[in-house]
């Protein structure tokens, strides 16, 4: 087995010697932009890893750890269109840099690759990641529009908010680790358990990232912490503190999420102390242990050696730590 | 066998109870409503013939058919994006209708629905169509890739042009009948044969397009005559005139391209004027029948029984007579 920093350096290699800008350039120079972007790829760490965990070495799973890092780029560059978002990892998004044609047109063709980078494998196995690959894709695609129909409903339940963080997010860690099981041909319960383990895992990393948002530390949480308070978004944290108000601490905190002050400060303050007050904050801190637990107690379950089960153990120790 | 309205009724009825607007809404609709825009549905109808031809029931090929009818439309959604076009068959376009986000998005889903489709057969056959689809899927990229790049360049080839169409038309064509072979399980010199018949008819039926753009009669060509000259397109007809003029003739074609006048009627009368005193009118003329000869030449060397033949023969002729 390996480190997740050598499992990253193997993919940042392999990344580097596949990268290679084709013509059109118009079409295959922002492909090549985005990838270089940086993040923690943390997606394919997740593929190469669990393929070593099922006992096949980890370079047979790099393909398959390059497509679903293509197919996350695919989505944030489509998503950056949607969200007219200027900035990404600190430089110009896709369509700021280029254009909106140019946007929407790589980021097909970037879905398109990353099928394209399955067929490295045999026809069964081929069969079987593309079909994981596309009911994930589906369900980021759904995820996506759901989020986006929150921004103008008035009847948003935590249940609807779960599903939407579920498959925007959390079903593409889940396959991450599920491909890996299969391109290592791991037995089907193993596939499965694999893949909730991730799922559960992502869902609470979610719902910290949304508390972080409101209650992280500014110096460490990456982000500008409030972000969500300002754009109203209407996450785990704002529904359960609207289910557990009075009527008239409900009506403020609509109210709150109805206006855009040019100096946030103020409103960012009167929501945080809505939420601490009414108890959302610390029954979304119960609903991340709760998530956290759920995923642990599948991990303790699949029947893998123990010092396999504990890098996996361990990586989702740091995902919620937030230390990788 | 059947003939070509058959298959057309039997693909509109699967399609028909194929359709069914899931949640969410917004993701799902924008679908259902631009399948339903009609058209002539001339890709499938090639699937289902093509199975039938290579001994299949054309049954085994509904899915096959669907998927690429999806992605035909997928690249109509998000082309109709990229060219800001309002009206697609009469009807407001996706984005139109609806906006640019949910053209994006739905257009995404559609691309990824494609391949679910092919999920219906089993591992060799499903790698075979998804592999094909996939090189096919990248070309049509790249092929709108040449096509928005042309716009602004000064300097386009004859050859980069036939390169373009090929890529953004004729090889969904090719495609369309090798899928139908694939599923019937077709030898295959006879895939690769029907898939070369089916993009050189493709390349010939562009440039016919392009040709009666200018030369079309009005009341039976469907799009506007001209259009292509008052948008300044570098067709072949263009590039052909450029290349076969003297200097001070290409110089005021070259300065007709760079005007948009209200009226166009003058214009459009010029250009074609330029069209056919170069010559470049004849020599389309003789490229159509190159590209529909050759077609015609790979067709007689397919090793099918004549009256299968002559089947995708009359198929050819009718739609390069624009009977179909």
């Amino acid at each position: 087995m390996h480190t997740i920093a050598q499992y990253r350096d193997a993919f940042l290699e392999y990344l580097d010697t596949t990268l290679e800008t084709k013509e059109p350039k118009n079409l295959y120079e922002p492909i090549t932009y985005i990838l270089n972007l940086g993040g923690k790829r943390l997606r394919p760490v997740l593929v190469l890893m669990s393929a070593e965990i099922f006992d096949a070495p980890y370079q047979k799973a790099l393909q398959a750890a390059l497509a679903i890092e293509v197919f996350h780029n695919f989505s944030l560059v489509h998503d950056d269109i949607m969200d007219a978002a200027p900035i990404r990892r600190g430089k110009a998004t896709v369509h700021e840099k280029w254009d909106l044609n140019t946007g929407i047109l790589s980021g097909d063709a970037m879905l398109i690759n990353a099928y394209q980078l399955f067929e490295h494998y045999e026809g069964s196995i081929f069969k079987e990641l593309a079909q994981l690959f596309t009911k994930t894709a589906i369900q980021v695609c759904e995820g996506q529009q759901y989020d986006i129909d929150f921004e103008s409903r008035e009847d948003v339940e935590i249940e609807d908010y779960l599903k939407m963080i579920e498959y925007k997010t959390a079903v593409l860690v889940g396959a991450s680790l599920q491909m890996g099981a299969i391109v290592a041909g791991a037995p089907e319960d193993c596939k499965r358990s694999v893949y909730q383990y991730g799922r559960l895992l992502g869902i609470a990393f979610q719902l910290q990232d949304d508390y972080l948002d409101a209650f992280g530390n500014p110096d460490t949480f990456g982000k500008q912490v409030g972000g969500d308070i300002i754009e109203n978004k209407k996450t785990f944290l704002y529904l359960k503190a609207l289910e557990n108000s009075e009527r008239n601490e409900a009506s403020n905190l609509e109210h709150l999420y109805s206006i855009s002050p040019v100096d946030a400060t103020g409103k960012i303050e009167a929501v945080k102390l809505i939420f601490e007050q009414s108890g959302a904050a610390e029954l979304t801190r119960a609903e991340i242990k709760k998530y956290t637990k759920e995923a642990f107690a599948i991990l303790d379950k699949i029947e893998i050696p123990e010092d396999k089960k504990s890098l996996l153990r361990s990586f989702g120790s740091s995902l919620m730590e937030r230390e990788v």
